[in-house]
C-alpha cells in the first residue's frame, strides 16, 4: 500500500451485543490493513466509552455520538485523523451518520442496505460525487473468492448465452414471534422503522446483489410474492420473486426468514446455454460447473487453475478452508487499499475498485421498494412492475 | 397376493426405442407379482412383433394395434385374458387407448400426464367409475420410500403447521433444439399435438404431484411465468410458478428441461413451524429433517426408524441403495395388489391404496392447463389465477 | 440371447427369513435374461414346497434337498431342465450343493465367499475346469457401472502408474451380540462352521475383490490385523490390513461390522501418479475423479462420457439413479447371457465374459486363510505374510 | 483479558514466501489480542528489515536473528519488551530458538513438530518447567470448533466404550518431485536436516494429536508401513499405520503426501459403542454423529446444542461459516489468555489451557521416531512396537 501505515478507521455503532460490529472489525484487520482509532459504539455515551476502552482505544477517541465523532475527528490535524467511518448501525441510521461524514471529506464503509428510502440513497449518491469520497457498502457475499471466479467464469462466455438464475437466501431465525422476546437483532430488524423492510432488505437485498455481481445484468421487470408469515410481525419475512433481467434472462429469487431449520442458506445457480454453475455459502469453498458436456467440476478455493479475480482473493491453499471473516475482508481489503491510495494522493488499483459502492447501495434499496411496490398488500401475491433503474453514476 | 397366479398384463406402445416401455416392464416384474403377456408395442404391426417376440410372448398376442389388442385380448378366456393393460405410448394417445380398455373391463395402468386435455381426463374420471376398473397413473417419484415417509411425517404433524413449499424439476436435455435432430424422445415430447404441453405436462406435472402427495394440500391459486427458450421450439421448455396451497402455504414450483448440464434433479422441501423436510431424487436414500431446534438428521431409507409406509415400500437394508427401478415398482405393487384382489373378488388391502389414481391423472391435467392459462402469452410472466380443483370422486 | 428363450434357473437356499435369496431373484429377473424354474429353498422339506408354491412354481420342482434337485433336474429331459443352480446357502455348504450340480453338468451361479476352506475352492476349481460349466460369484460391488469405469479409467492408464489404494467396508450391524438373540443372519454368519469367517469373509473378501477388479493387480504381502471386538464372539468382526499389491502399489484394507452407525459403507480409493478416484457404494451413481491438475470431476453413471463398460452395465440415462438391484443385476446379466450362449451351443461374447469367477472365488477364500493367518492370535496385531496367489486357470 | 493491553509478541522466521507466517500473525490477532512488535523473519538481515518494515514494525525491532532478537527484547523495560516468540521457522531450528527465549523468560508459541529429535523435545520439557514459562504448540486442527465438540462427546460417553479410530492424513502436493525444483516448502520439508521426518512428521503428527486430542487416549502399540514413493525423495511421503491405545481401542492412521488430487483431507472417525463421529477439515463446519439407533445428526459450528467447549471457540452463528484461521486463532486465543493472565501475575482461566503444550509437542515427536522405527527399512512394511510414552509433566 501507498500508504506506508495502516489505513485509521472509526467506527459508528457496533457496541456490545451487535452481531456485525465484530464482523467489520475483523474484516477490517485480517490483512494488517486497517487499524480502529475511534468509535461512538453506542448511543448510550458511557456504553461506548467502556465498549472502546475494552478495544483499547484511546478514551478520547469514544465518543458519545455520530455527530461528535464526526467533529471530533474533523477537528484533528489531518494526519491524525481517521482515514474512513465504519457504519454498522441499524438501517435507518444510515443516512445521516453517512452524510455527516461525507460532508466532512471522510471515505465511508457501510453496513448494508445501505438506507431505509430511494431518497436517501440518491442524496447518497450525490454527496458521495460531490465530495469526491470513497463509499463502500459490505455486500459480503460477493467477497468469496469462488463467487468472484463465478462472475470471471460468466463474464468469459464459458456458460455461453444466460438463460435464467435462480437465486435463494433462507433462514430460519425469526420463525418464532422471536422480536416479542426482546430479542435485540430481532428487535430492530423487524421494526419498519428502523430497518425498512424484513427479509427482502435483511437478505433479499443479498441475493440481489450476489445474482447482478455474477451475472453482470441488471432486473429490468419483477413480480414480488411478498408474505409475511409470523402473525404480527410488522415486516415481510418470506418473499418469492419471479425476474427478468437484461438480455431476457429468466429468473427467480426467494427468500425467508422463516424456513424452520434453515441457517444461512445462500445459494445462486446459474444456467447458460454452454453450462451452469451453482454455489452455496454454506460450502463456500466449493463452486460446481457443469458443462453442457462432460462431468461436473468442482473448483476449489486457493486452485492455481481459477482466475486472477478469486487468486487475489484468497490467503490459504486448496484444502485449507477460507469462510464467511475472508470474504468478508476482501471487500475491506479491496475498499481499503483503494482508500488508501486516495488518502495518499494515488490512483487506485483498478482490480482493488471491486467492491460494492454506493451505486449498488441505491439499486438494492431500488430492489427492495419495487418488491414492495410489487407486492402491494401482503399475500395479494404481487403483480409485474417495471424494474429497471440505472443510479445516477 | 389372493390371485393365486401372477396379473397378466398387455402393454401398448413401449416398443424399441422407448425409454419409459422398458422401465414399465421392469417395474411391473420386480417383485414377482405380474408377467406380460401381450402387447401392441408399436404402431407398426411388423415391429410390434418382432418386439413382443423379443420378449418371448405368444407370437398371436403381439397386436398391430391397441384395438386389435383390446379386441383380441376381450374375446380370449375369462382367466387367459390379460388382467390389466399398461399404456405408455405418447400422451395424446393416452386417452383413447385407456378407454378402449376399460369399456372391455380391463384395469389400467397409465403413464404421465394422463391426458392431453381436461375433458378427456374427466371423461376417463367417469369411465373409470362407470366401469368399475382400477385406474393407476405411474406418478412414479411418489413411489421413493423416503417421500413416503415425508408424507408421513407431515401428515403426523411432525413439522408442525406448514409455510412453505419449495419444488423443481430441472434438467438440461433439451437444452439445444434437439427434435430437429429427429431423436425419438425429444420429437414427440416436443410437439404440442402429442405431448399436449412441454415441460409443464412432462415434469412440471410430477413436481406438482409430489408436492401435492407429501404435503397433503392442493393448489388454490397460481402464477405462472411460462417460457420458451430455444428459438422455434413449439412447446414451454422452463416455468416457473408462485403458488398457494390449501391453508396458505405458499409455494415455489419450477421447471426446466433447457437447464444445461442439469441430469433430473426434482426436488422437494417442505417448511413447517416445526422444521423442515427436503429430498431429491438423485439422492433418493436419505432424507433430511431439520426440526427446528437440534441438528438435522438425515433419515436412510430401509432403517427401523421409519414409518410403516416407507418400511413396506422397501426391499433391501439401509446402507444397500434402492433407487429409480424400485420406487417405480413401488406404484406398481401397490397397484397391481388391489388389481389382484379386485380380479379375486376380494377387497383390496387400504394400504395398497397407496397409488395415483384417475383423480390425481385429472388434477395433473388441470394444473397443466391452469398453468398455461395462467402463463398467457409465452414469456409475458403471467398472472394470478384460480387454481382450485377437485376432480369428481 | 441366441437361445430364444429365457434361461431357466433353480435355487438352492433363499427361502423365508433369506435376505440374499431375494436378492438374487430380482437380479436374475430384472432384465427378462431368466426365469426360476425351481427350487430347494430350505433343508425343511416343508418349508421348501410352500415357499417354492408362494413363487408360482410346480410343486414337483420344489425339492426338499439339493441333491434331490440335482437328481430330479438331471432327470428331466434335457430342454426342459433347468440350465444353471443358484446357490444361496450359508457359506459351508457352496462347496458341495455346488459339485452336486457341476458333477450333473449344470452351470452354477454361487454367492460369496466361495468356500469355507481353500482346499475346496481349489477342487471347485477343477471340477469346473473338468466338466467344463460356467461359475460365476456373486461379487455384486464390481457390478456396478461406475466400478467398471473406473477399471476401464485405470486400465486406460488415466490414472498413470498406481500408487496406493484404500477400500473399506465398514457396518455396524453386528456392533452388538446380535446372534445371542437368534437374529438369523447373525446367527448363522458368525458361526466359524458355518460361516468360515467372520468379517473377513462376509465383507471383507469384497473390499478385496472390489480393489482388485478395478486396478486388475494381485496382492502380494498382507498384514492383518484381525480382531474380534465382542465379547463372546466366535469369529472376527473387524479386521485392518495393510498391502502391498504387484508392481509395488501399497494398500490399506479395512473391514469391521461393529463400526456402530455405519450401514453398509463400501468405498475405494486408487492413487495414481497422474489422478485419483474416489467411490462409495453408498452413494454409487458418482465417481470422483482427481487429476492431478484441475478440477475434481463427478462422472455420473448413465452419462455418454462413460466407457463401452459402463455403458453397457446401465439402463437409465443420468440423473435417474440406479442402486444395489441393478449392480447385482450385471453380475447377472453377463453371467446368463454367457451360459445362455453355452447352452445354444454358440462362443459367449468376450463382453459378457465380465463377471467374477470360480478363479476369483478361489482367490477370495486365499485371502481369507492368508488374513487368518497373518492375524495369528486375535487381537495380536498381524505379522507380515506372503499372499501371493494364483488360482488354477 | 487482564492485562489490559494486547500481548506483545515477536516472531522467528515467516519472512517472504513462507506459508505458515503469515497465518500465524492473522491466527494471532484474529481476535484482538495480540499485537506484532518485533521480528527476525529472516536469516538474511536486511530481508528481515524490510520484511518487518512492510509489516509497519520499529526498525530497531526488526532483528538480524533471533539471538539478537532475543537479546535485544531482553535487555528492553519490564513493560516495552515482548511477552512471546511466535517461532515459525524449519523445524530444526525450533529447539535452539525456543531454547534461547526461554532461557530470558519469554513464552513461546511454537510451530509443529516440535523439534527434530526426542532429547531435544525432552529438553525444552525441561526448560519450560524451570523457567515458568508457557509454551503452546500449534497443533491448529484440534482447533476446530467441532472438534472441541466431539471431544467433549466422547469425554460425556455419548459415544459408549470407544472401539475404533480412523484418522488419516492425505495430500497430493508433493506427488511429484517438487523439491528438485527449488519450490521453497517443498524444498525444507523434504530435507531430513531440516524436517526431522516426512509426511510422518508433517502431517502424520497432526492426525496422531487430533485422534489423542478428541479420545483423550494414548497410543499403546503400533506398526508404521513407512514409504517413500517418490524416487530420490529423502524422507517418507506415504505412512499407514495399525494402532492400539489405552483400553484396547483399535485404531488406523494413514498420511500421504503422494496422493494425487487430493488437497488437504485430514478427518477422523471415532466409533464407540453407542455411536460414532466422523469430521472432515475440508468441511470443518459439519460434525457427523451416528447413533447407534436413529438417524444421523449433521451437528453445525454455531449451534446452541453444542458443548460449553465448542461454543466458547466459535465466533458467528450456525450458518456462517468459520475456517482454517479462526481455527487456528482459537488455539492462539487460549494460549494469549493464559500468557496474558501470567504476565499480569494472575491464574489463568482454566478452560483456556485448553491447548498443545510441550507435553503434547515431545508426545508428537515419540510418535513420529517410534513410527520410524516400527517402520524399519523403507518398503519393508514395519513391525510392531511398543509405543507407550507419558511425557515428563
Amino acid at each position: 500500500m501507498p500508504l506506508g501505515r495502516k489505513v485509521k478507521y472509526g467506527m459508528v455503532g457496533g457496541g456490545p451485543g451487535a452481531f456485525i460490529g465484530a464482523v467489520h472489525r475483523r474484516a477490517a484487520e485480517l490483512d494488517g490493513l486497517a487499524e480502529l482509532v475511534a468509535g461512538a459504539f453506542s448511543s448510550d455515551a458511557q456504553k461506548s466509552r467502556t465498549f472502546g476502552e475494552s478495544l483499547h482505544l484511546d478514551p478520547a477517541r469514544c465518543y458519545p455520538s455520530y455527530e461528535a465523532m464526526a467533529e471530533g475527528e474533523a477537528a484533528r490535524a489531518p494526519g491524525d485523523r481517521i482515514d474512513v467511518v465504519v457504519i454498522v448501525t441499524p438501517n435507518h441510521l444510515h443516512y445521516t451518520v453517512a452524510r455527516a461524514f461525507i460532508e466532512r471529506g471522510f471515505h465511508v464503509i457501510c453496513d448494508k442496505p445501505m438506507t431505509t428510502t430511494l431518497a436517501d440513497a440518491e442524496s447518497l449518491c450525490r454527496l458521495v460525487e460531490q465530495y469526491g469520497v470513497t463509499f463502500a457498502l459490505t455486500h459480503n457475499y460477493s467477497g468469496y473468492p469462488l463467487v468472484k471466479h463465478a462472475k470471471a467464469m460468466v463474464a468469459a462466455g464459458t456458460l455461453g448465452a444466460l438463460r435464467k438464475v435462480v437465486v435463494e437466501y433462507t433462514q430460519g431465525w425469526l420463525g418464532t414471534a422471536l422480536e416479542e422476546s426482546g430479542q435485540k437483532q430481532a428487535d430492530w430488524r423487524t421494526d419498519p422503522a428502523r430497518a425498512g423492510a424484513g427479509a427482502l432488505g435483511d437478505i433479499g437485498s443479498h441475493a440481489e446483489q450476489l445474482a447482478r455481481y455474477v451475472i453482470g445484468q441488471r432486473i429490468t421487470r419483477m413480480l414480488a410474492d411478498v408474505g409475511t408469515v409470523i402473525p404480527g410481525r410488522r415486516v415481510d419475512d418470506d418473499a418469492n420473486l419471479l425476474l427478468r433481467y437484461e438480455g431476457g434472462v429468466r429468473g427467480i429469487l426467494h427468500c425467508s426468514q422463516v424456513a424452520s431449520g434453515e441457517e444461512n442458506r445462500i445459494s445462486l445457480r446459474v444456467y447458460g446455454s454452454e453450462g451452469s454453475l451453482e454455489w452455496s455459502q454454506e460450502d463456500p469453498n466449493r463452486l460446481f460447473f457443469r458443462p453442457v458436456d462432460g462431468p461436473m467440476q468442482t473448483l476449489t478455493r486457493g486452485s492455481g487453475y481459477l482466475s486472477t479475480e478469486a487468486q487475489r482473493a484468497t490467503r490459504l491453499p486448496s484444502g485449507h478452508p477460507e469462510a464467511f471473516f475472508e470474504a468478508f475482508a476482501n471487500v475491506y481489503a479491496n475498499a481499503l487499499r483503494t482508500i488508501a491510495a486516495r488518502v495518499a494522493g494515488e490512483t487506485p488499483d483498478a482490480a482493488d475498485l471491486d467492491f460494492p459502492t454506493v451505486h449498488d447501495g441505491a439499486t438494492g434499496v431500488h430492489f427492495i421498494e419495487t418488491a414492495l411496490r410489487s407486492g402491494g398488500t401482503v399475500g395479494s401475491g404481487g403483480h409485474w412492475v417495471d424494474a429497471t433503474y440505472t443510479p445516477s453514476a
